[in-house]
C-alpha cells in the first residue's frame, strides 16, 4: 500500500496544469510589495474553497511592524487590482491592514508544520524580447515596471498547489498545516515581521521555508540555504544653521557630523569569526554655501554572516552614530527601516527533508548548507520559531533559469512547479504522520 | 564764481523730485540679477537722451564670463519686461547677450572717471505692513518674491542723476565720464566679470563704487569700504557603483571621499595675517544602501579678508580635493560657480573723494576703512583697474535705514539720494577739471 | 619743589650702574621655570635689605595651582643653585614649595600698586659669536641650554631698581607697592596662577604688568599691549587591545579616536567676531601592528584674541573629544597642562602710565593698543584684578634688541633699564600720590 | 624487505633520546629572528658532521632583502653566542651576512625535495611556574625575556632528526634533500625572502614546510595548512612646522594627514570574495603643541586569505596614502617592513604526504585545508617555489599543547619529534624514491 507520502507525490503531479496556469496568471499581474491585493484575493478564495480557515489583512499581519511601504507603487496597484475586479472594500481593507494571508489546514491534534511563500514583484521592466518565453507564450507582464523577476509568482503556485494536494489527504492528516503567504519579502521591509508579530508563527512546530533556483539547477534540492542578517537605517542630524561669515560659531554642522559619521561607520573593525559589509549608501546635507549645514540625512545598510557579527555592527552602528552626533552638538535620530537577523536552521530537520526529496521524481541530489550572499526575510520567521522552541529550514527547488534573479529576462524551468509541490506535499505527510 | 564742483552740487540739488521718482517706480518694479530688462531699458533711453555713448547686452558684457544665472527667475522678469511694454526684440537680445549697460560722457581728452551703480533687486517678498512707507506711500514692490531690499533702486536712481548734472556741465569736462550699471551684483554670479571681460573698466583712471547705508548714517561718508573676498565653488566626485554585498571591492566610493574631502577642506589651517570662513554647505551623495555610492557633489564657499589669505585658501581647497579624490580613487571636477577678490583700494582717491563730500551739504562727517563682512561683485571691477594701473574706491552714502539691508522691510532714507548725487558729480568734476 | 615722581625719576638714574650690573649677572647665572633658585634668592635678599616684607617658596605660592613643570632642567638648577653657594635648606623648601617671591613695600593706607616682574630663563643654546654682546663684554650664559633669551634678566633688574628707588621715597608713600616676582611665565605652566591661588594679587588697586621690547623700539612706552587667550591640554585616549587577526572585533581603537578628534578639533567653525588658532601638535598612539591600539594621546593648544572666542573654542574642544570618545567606544581624560586667558586692560590707568611715561626722559613716544600674537601668563593676574574690581595694563618699555626673542643672539638695548626703572617708580608715585 | 621509507621511520625511532636533547638545549637557549648564533653554529656543524654540502651566512642569505632587524635583541644575542663559545669570527661573520643555514644531502640526480625549519625564539619572558616542565625538568629558557614559546627549537631537532636520518641512507637516495633553517620566521621581518633573494628554493621540485601543534593533536597530521597573506609598511609623512600663532598657513600638517590616512586605510571597502583586517597599529606625529606638526610615522598591517584580496587591499593602501598626502600637500614614504604572501599548496603532493604519514606509527588520522589566522613566512617559500614550477605544502606535526603558541606556559608533547622525523623522513623517500 502507498504511503500518505506518495500518494502526496502522485497528487500533486495531477495539479501539473493548474499550477503553470496559476503561475502564469499571476507573472502577468504581478504586484508590489504590500500591494499584492489581486494576488491575495486569488489565494485566500482558492483556500476558502478548499477548506481552509484563513486568515487575510489585518488579521493576518499587524502594520505597526511595517518598515518601509512603496506608497506610489502600491496606489497604483490598488487601482490595477480594483479595475480587474477586486472588492474594492476589501482593497481598502488591505491597503489599510495589509496583503498577508495565513491559512490552517487541520486534520488532527499533531504538530503544526509551517510553510512559507512570498508573494511581492519587483520594480522591474520585463524584456519584450520575442524569444524570452513570456513573450512568446503571452504570458509578460502586463504592467511595465512590475515584474515577477524572482521566482515569487511560481511560488505561490506550489503554495496552491500543496493546499491543494493536502486538502485531498485531509482525513489522514494528524496534525495542521499552517500557509503563510507574505507579502514584501524584498527589501526587507517587514512583511514577514508583521506577520510575526500577530503570532502566527508561534505555535509553528516545523517551518519550511521555499524558493526555486537561487543556483541550484532543476534536480537538485537544497536542504538548507542560508542568508545574510541584515538591518536598513535612515539617519537624522539636526544642527543649527547660523551665516557663515558673521556668526560660523553660532552653526552646530550637521553635514560635517554626517561626514565624520560616514568615515566612522565604514572603519569598524572587521570580525575575526565571520564577514560583513556596511554601507552608507545615501547622504543629503545642507542647502547654501553661506549657510552652516543645519540638517544631514544618511541611509545606511549592512549585512553579516552571522548572528554575533550582525549583534557586533549594529552596537558599533548606534555607538558611532550617538558619539559623533556629540562630537558635532548636533541632534541625531535612527530608523530602522528594514532588515532581517541570521538565522540557524535544524539538521534533523533537514534531514528528513532531504530524505523526502531524494524519494520524489525529479530530483537527483541534494546539497546542504549553501550560503547566499543577500538578506531574506524569511529569517524573520526561522528565528521566531527557534525561539519558540520550533525548527525551520529555507529549502530550495533547483530550477533551470533563462537569466538571473532580478533580471528582465528571468525565467524558471515550470518543472520544478510539479517537482517543489510533491516534495513539500510529501514532507507534510512525513512529519505530521497519519491521524489516529 | 563758484568752482565747477558748485555748480554740480546745486545742479544735483535740483534733480531732487526727479531722483525720489525714479528710485520709487524702480522700487515697484525690482528685477533679479541678469533678469534687468525693465531696468536697463530706462537707464539706456535715459542716458541715450543726455547725449551719452550708450553700450547695451553684449556690447556691454560678455556672457561667457558669467558664472550662474537664475533661470526662472530671469524668465519670469522677461515676460513682464514685455508685458509692460519693453520692446520684445530687445528683451531677447538681452536674454541673450545680458542687461549690463555703460556709458561714457566725453567732455575732452583728460582722465576717465568711472562710476559703478548696480540694478538687481533680491528674491524677498516685501513687508505689506501698512506701516512699512513703500506700503504707505504706494511704492511697494509690483512683485511677490523680488524686492529692491538692498538699496540698488537708490544706486540706479543716483546714477541717473549723477549723469543728469555732468550732461549739463559737458562743456566744461576735460575728460571722460563713465557710467557702468551692473547686473548681478548679489550672489557673484558674474556680473562685473562679465563687464570686465569686455575690456569696459580697462581704462579708467579713478573707480568710484557706491553703496547708500551699510551702517553708515544719513550725515556720514565712508571714503573706503572694504568687502571680503569670496570663491564658490561646485565639486563633483565621480566614482564606481558596486554591489555592497556582491562585490565590495568594485566600488569607489564617491560618497567617503566627499565626507573625507569635507572635514579637509574644513581644517584648512588659520592664517596668521587675516580671518576667513569656509563651508561647505550642500552635499549630495548616493542613491542606495546597497550600491557603493557612484556619485557625490558638494557645493562650497570661503570668504578672506585679503587677497593672500584668499590666495591660501583657493591653493588649499584645489590641492584638498584633488588629494583627497586620489586617495578614495574616483574622479573629480572643480566648478567656479561664483566669486570676488578682495581689492586694494586708493588713499590718495579716498582723500579727494573725503574733502569733495565734506564740502557738500548734508555731510558732516567722513570714515574710512570700514570692513564688511561680506562679499561685494565690486571688487572685480577694483582689482581690475589697480592691475591696470589705475585707482580706485567703494564710497559709501551715509543713509538711515528702517531695517537692515535684505529685510522685508528695508527702507532708507531718501534725502540721501540728493546728496548722493551730488557728492559724486562734484567729485568727478574735482578728478576731471576743466576742460581746457 | 620737584613733584614725588620727578624724585623718583632722579633716583632710578642714579642706580644705573647697578641695573647693569644686576642685569648681566642673571643673564650669565639663567635658571628655567620653577627652577629660579638663585634668582628667588639674591631678590629675596634685596628686597629684605631694603626692607620689605618678603614672601617665598610656600609662602608665595600655592604649588597646587601648577600645571607643569620640567623635572630634569629643574633638577639640574637645582644642583647649580647650591654649588653656587644658595642654602640647600632653602633650596629644597623652594624645590618644593615654589620659587615665586612677592614682597610690600607699604607707607601708609592708600591703595595697592602692584608690579610683576617675571624670572624664567629660555632652553636654549645662546649664541658663542664673538661679536655676541654678551661673549664679547663676557656674560654669556655659564649654562649650556639655558639663556636668558626674552629679556627676564632686565624686568628683574628693573624690579629691584623700582625697590631700591621707592625704598628711599617710603616715607612720602601714602600706600603699598606689591613686587611679584613670578617664576615660569613662559609656556604658561601655571606661575602666575600659583601665586594668585595664594590670594596675593586680590587686593592690588593698579597692577602694572612690564616687558622689555617686543617689537617696541627705545624710545617708545607701549600702555597697554594685549595678548592671547591660550589654553593647553594632554588628553588621553584608552581603548582595549586586540588581536587584529583572531579578534579585531574585541579592539577598541584609540588610534582612530585620536585620529578623528585631530580632524574634529581642527575643524572647529571659526569665529565671527574673532581669531583663533587650535593645534593638535602632538600625537601618540599604539606600540605594535597586530594589536588594535588600545591608547593614544594627544597634546593640543588654542590661542584666541577674545575672551568670548576662547571660550567658544574651548567648549567645542570638551565636546569633541567626549563626542568622539563615545562613537570609538574609549575612555577618555583631559588634563589642562596651560593656559592664561584673555584680559581687558583699563583705558584710565593706560593714560596715567603714558602720561608718567612722556614726562621721563628716554620716552619720546606713547603707543596704545598693541595686539600680540602669543599668550601671557600675566593675563592670569590681569584677569583676577579685573574681577575683584581693580584695574590693570601690560606695558612694554621699548628697547632696540639684536635679534628676536627667543633667538639665540636675543640681546636688548640696555639704557631701556634705567628708563623703565624711572617710568614705574614716578607711575607708582603718581598712582599713590603722598601720604598724609 | 621493508621499503627505504620504513628503513627511514625505523632510523628516526632510533635518534628519540637525541631529539629531546637537541630540543632541550636549544629551549634553554632562545636566539632571536638574524640572532640565531649559537643555533647556526650548532645546526652547521652537525650537518657538515654528517657529510652535508653546507652554506651559512652570507652564502646562505642576502642582508638586503632583510625587512626590520631588532638590533638590540640581536646585539645582546651575540654577546651570549660568544660568551657560550661561539667563535667570535664566525658571529661577526653571521651578524653581518646572516643566521641562515641551507645544506644538501645529495644522493643522485633525481629530485630536489626541500624542508623548511625555523629558528627564532620570542621576546617572551618563560613561566617560572615550578609545574611548568621546562622548570620541573630544568630546562627553562635561561635568557630572561627570550623564548621558544612556538616550537621552533622542535623544528630545528627535527631537521637535524631528519639529517642524521637521511645521512644513514644517502647511498640509497636518488636525488637530493634541501634542508633550509631559516632565521626570524616571527614578524615577517624578512627571513625566507633573504634566502629565497639567495636562489635557494628555485631548484626544489618539493618543498615541505612543517610547524608542531597549531591546534593539531597528537595523532594528527595536516597535510596543508594555509596561512594568511600578509604585509606591514612603515609610513612616513613629511610636513612643514610653523608656528601656530604667527604663520599657521605655512604650515604643512603631517599629523592630520596621518589621522586622515588612518581613517581611510580602515574604511577600505571588505572584499566579497574573501576576508582581511587591516590596522594602523602605530602612529606618532609632531613635538610640541605651537608647532605645526612636521612629520608623522604609522606602522600599519593587513592580512588576507586571498591572494587577490591581498592585492586588493595592498593597491588601495598604497593609493590612499599616496592622496592623502598631496590632500594635506605633505611627502610621503611607504617603506615594507615586512609581509608574506598567500601561496597555494599541491594537492598531489598532500595526497603523497598524507599516504607517508597515515603509514607512520603514532599518525592516527589526517586533515587537510586548515586556515590558520595568521601570517607565515613560509610562503614566501611556497610561493617562489610554486612560480618556478615545483610543488609546495605547509604540514603540521600533531602535538598537544601545555597552553597556546606564544604563551608563557607554552609547551609540546616531545613524542610528537620522532613522529615528525619519520614522517619527514619517509615522506623524503618516497619522493626521492632510490637512486639507480
Amino acid at each position: 500500500m502507498a504511503s500518505l507520502a506518495d500518494e502526496a507525490r502522485a497528487a500533486a503531479r495531477s495539479f501539473a496544469p493548474e499550477l503553470v496556469a496559476w503561475r502564469r496568471d499571476l507573472h502577468r499581474h504581478p504586484e508590489p510589495g504590500f500591494g499584492e491585493f489581486r494576488t491575495a484575493r486569488i489565494v485566500s478564495e482558492r483556500l476558502r474553497a478548499l477548506g481552509l480557515d484563513v486568515r487575510i489583512a489585518e488579521e493576518a499581519m499587524d502594520g505597526e511592524a511595517v518598515h518601509h511601504r512603496h506608497a506610489d507603487r502600491i496606489g497604483a496597484a490598488s487601482e490595477r487590482a480594483i479595475a480587474s475586479g477586486v472588492d474594492s472594500a476589501l482593497v481598502e481593507r488591505m491597503y489599510n491592514g495589509g496583503t498577508a494571508v495565513v491559512a490552517d489546514l487541520t486534520g488532527g491534534d499533531g504538530p503544526v508544520v509551517g510553510f512559507r511563500f512570498d508573494m511581492d514583484a519587483l520594480p522591474i521592466v520585463e524584456s519584450s524580447d520575442p524569444e524570452h518565453r513570456p513573450v512568446a507564450e503571452g504570458f509578460r507582464s502586463s504592467v511595465e515596471g512590475e515584474m515577477h523577476a524572482c521566482g515569487h509568482d511560481g511560488h505561490v503556485a506550489m503554495g496552491l498547489g500543496v493546499a491543494s494536494v493536502l486538502a485531498r489527504l485531509r482525513d489522514q492528516l494528524g496534525g495542521t498545516v499552517r500557509f503563510v503567504f507574505q507579502p514584501a519579502e524584498e527589501g526587507a521591509m517587514g512583511g514577514a515581521a508583521a506577520i510575526t508579530a500577530r503570532g502566527l508563527v508561534d505555535d509553528i512546530d516545523h517551518l519550511v521555508c521555499v524558493h526555486l533556483g537561487l543556483g541550484a539547477q532543476t534536480g537538485t534540492f537544497v536542504t538548507r540555504a542560508y542568508f545574510l542578517a541584515t538591518a536598513k537605517y535612515r539617519v537624522s542630524f539636526t544642527g543649527q544653521g547660523a551665516h557663515v561669515v558673521n556668526s560660523p560659531q553660532s552653526g552646530r554642522n550637521a553635514l560635517l557630523a554626517a561626514a565624520s559619521a560616514s568615515l566612522a561607520l565604514h572603519s569598524i573593525a572587521p570580525h575575526g569569526d565571520g564577514w560583513f559589509s556596511l554601507n552608507v549608501g545615501v547622504l543629503r546635507a545642507g542647502d547654501e554655501q553661506g549657510v552652516t549645514p543645519p540638517w544631514a540625512t544618511m541611509e545606511l545598510g549592512f549585512w553579516a554572516d552571522r548572528t554575533d557579527v550582525y549583534d557586533y555592527v549594529d552596537a558599533r552602528v548606534h555607538q558611532a552614530i550617538a558619539g559623533v552626533s556629540r562630537a558635532y552638538d548636533v541632534g541625531h535620530k535612527v530608523v530602522r527601516i528594514g532588515g532581517a537577523p541570521a538565522a540557524d536552521q535544524d539538521e534533523g530537520l533537514a534531514r528528513v527533508a532531504g530524505e523526502a526529496a531524494l524519494a520524489t521524481d525529479g530530483v537527483e541530489r541534494l546539497e546542504d548548507g549553501i550560503s547566499g550572499r543577500a538578506g531574506e526575510d524569511a529569517n524573520v520567521f526561522l528565528a521566531r520559531v527557534a525561539e519558540r522552541g520550533g525548527r525551520g529550514i529555507y529549502v530550495l527547488i533547483g530550477s533551470d533559469l533563462a537569466d538571473g534573479h532580478h533580471s528582465p529576462r528571468f525565467d524558471f524551468d515550470e518543472r520544478s512547479l510539479v517537482t517543489g509541490t510533491a516534495v513539500l506535499s510529501a514532507l507534510a505527510c512525513e512529519l505530521i504522520g497519519e491521524g489516529s
